[in-house]
């Protein structure tokens, strides 16, 4: 199995017409809520082979306060986390990656709903908006590698940070 | 809606030619981890207005650890949570009981697969054997009180006590 870890975007600036809606960066509290997300995934000796991050600022910013609690030696932006990015290309992306094997952890980085229909997708094929997960919250799921990944998935985590920081 | 706490016993001792099974108890770690998860529920402020519990002894256990820890007044055995229990049973006790409405906690204190079966059926209308929660793991559903809950209900936690407890 690898183990996939989907991160959404901490809590950002609401949307205004000063700031494009891709540049909004995280508030205070949205970045300190992340630390604390990103530290308890380090107390639990959590370490991602890459994270890869929607390019939009505030998912960007998230994955970088990720990398720097330790979490990650290898950070990218991908493009197919943008808002309503289409999940075949990740899986396009994992099946011809290294990553692909059974020791293998990964985290994307990215937005909701995407982020819950991805999920639903891998674990019962389709999706329906079934999956709640607030902002810097997490969904993870093992992933097999010798069969298709769509709808044979398993979740192992689904927490808000309400649930997950002491 | 209502929200429902579905909580895996804790860890048991293994089977053996000794005990029957249902008698199986909790051993001192599974106790000790329970008594964890229940404290971390205690500390977000949860409060069941009931937990309801498989009657076997290792479920009841469980459930007495909960409820020792503050947090609910009331405690019933469920013949339903038994090992293979239909889940329809339980939605005709819950759509005919006092704790159909939008402000209820409900706890339910059983056994896998069937507990991550029912929060199948309840999101996604069938089963795939496709949530694992680990002994006193927990996973978390709201149920709209105001159509058919099967296959409408949204999962907001499914945890381990590795994540939740830290």
């Amino acid at each position: 199995m690898t183990q996939l870890y989907l991160i959404r975007h901490g809590i950002a600036v609401e949307r205004n017409n000063l700031i494009k809606d891709e540049d909004r960066p995280l508030t205070d509290i949205g970045t300190q809520k992340t630390a604390k997300v990103a530290e308890r995934l380090k107390a639990i000796k959590i370490k991602f082979d890459i994270i890869l991050s929607s390019p939009l600022i505030r998912a960007r910013q998230t994955a970088n306060i990720l990398q720097n609690a330790g979490l990650t030696d290898e950070l990218q932006d991908f493009n197919p986390l943008f808002p309503g990015g289409n999940i075949q290309l990740w899986l396009d992306w994992w099946l011809n990656s290294q990553y692909h094997h059974d020791q293998s952890i990964i985290a994307l980085v990215g937005h909701q709903p995407d982020l819950g229909n991805w999920a639903e997708t891998l674990i019962w094929g389709s999706s329906n908006s079934r999956l709640m997960v607030k902002k810097a919250g997490i969904i993870a799921l093992d992933l097999p590698t010798s069969t298709n990944p769509i709808s044979n998935c398993e979740l192992f985590l689904l927490t808000s940070p309400k649930f997950f920081v002491p």
